[in-house]
């Protein structure tokens, strides 16, 4: 994973945000989707722990920080058109905050 | 999949959209990301055919319209806070426009 590679192929919108899709490296469950900025984005390549941005806290975030259910970081991939990234994660514990392995418990 | 459900349990942001994730149903891929609005939403669920809002065209799309690479649901998820939906789809072709399954072929 490249960091530098990452920032210019990744399109971060006019809040300077990129969307996130966090996907278990080995079940591929969908598990969240969250928000990066810059910085997360860097802390994430370069530490492999996974970092967010808080749209409602307006703060950075590393998954886990507080809960232990980290995201440890196995592969990055950038869409097409840049304003998406997929995450392929070892998720630790239950990525929702509902204590859900997933956020998409909910199937209508 | 029941429309009035999900229509209480979704919810769309300032600019009337949900962020939508589509999933292979049968090999677990992450094609894509893109936007619903509520029209979207319901021609979705009552056709089964996805239906996105393009944010670049500013109007309704089937997908596949021109391309004929459709998506016909087989599960629909709202997460936890109801701003994202997560559709399992049966992809005819190919998900992304330049041809390739995915949108996420780029790994960095």
């Amino acid at each position: 994973m490249n960091l530098s590679e990452a920032l210019k192929q990744v399109k971060f919108d006019a809040r300077g945000l990129v969307a996130a899709i966090a996907q278990d490296a080995k079940t591929g469950e969908v598990l969240m989707l969250a928000w990066m900025n810059r910085e997360a984005l860097e802390k994430t390549l370069q530490t492999k722990d996974v970092h967010y941005w808080s749209r409602s806290r307006d703060t950075l975030w590393r998954k886990g920080e507080t809960s232990g259910h980290t995201q440890k970081l196995k592969e990055f991939y950038v869409d097409c058109d840049g304003d998406t990234v997929l995450l392929k994660v070892e998720q630790t514990g239950p990525a929702c905050h509902t204590g859900n392995k997933t956020c998409f418990f909910n199937k209508i």
